[in-house]
């Protein structure tokens, strides 16, 4: 019940950066968003796969696998429009 | 040793939010942001503090309650500024 509901909040988490890559990428207008940010998120994320995997959390290192994805291609968009 | 991976990514990522909200307040410009994507965000979260609370995860938290906070503050901006 509780790893269900990690795996739910998993998946919301994911889903949420969706619309801000999509953002991102459709508009090529990234002007708005701070590289820093981005590059700490992915430092971060990574931590928390290192962290989940210890731990055996695996909604915790399926989330931030996901999630470390999606930055990488916001930090791109970031990189190629500026 | 893992409990303290696990502050020092929770640190790293709460970290990793603050210029992105420091830019979103200084400049005002916050077009490029996915509202979306903030509310989402927000939602996962909760989510995940409820899911830490549960499985007794004390650095996931922590990481999420800092996390909702700057969104929120982020979200405002948004809100706000358009």
């Amino acid at each position: 019940m509780v790893n269900e509901l990690g795996y739910v909040a998993g998946t919301v988490t994911v889903a949420s950066f969706l619309p801000q890559v999509v953002r991102a990428w459709r508009t090529r207008q990234t002007r708005d968003l701070s590289l820093a940010s981005l590059a700490l998120l992915i430092t971060a994320g990574s931590m928390w796969i290192l962290y989940g995997a210890l731990s055996r959390d695996w909604p915790v290192v399926a989330t931030n696998s996901g999630m470390v994805g999606l930055l990488v291609l916001l930090a791109a968009a970031k990189v190629k429009h500026g």
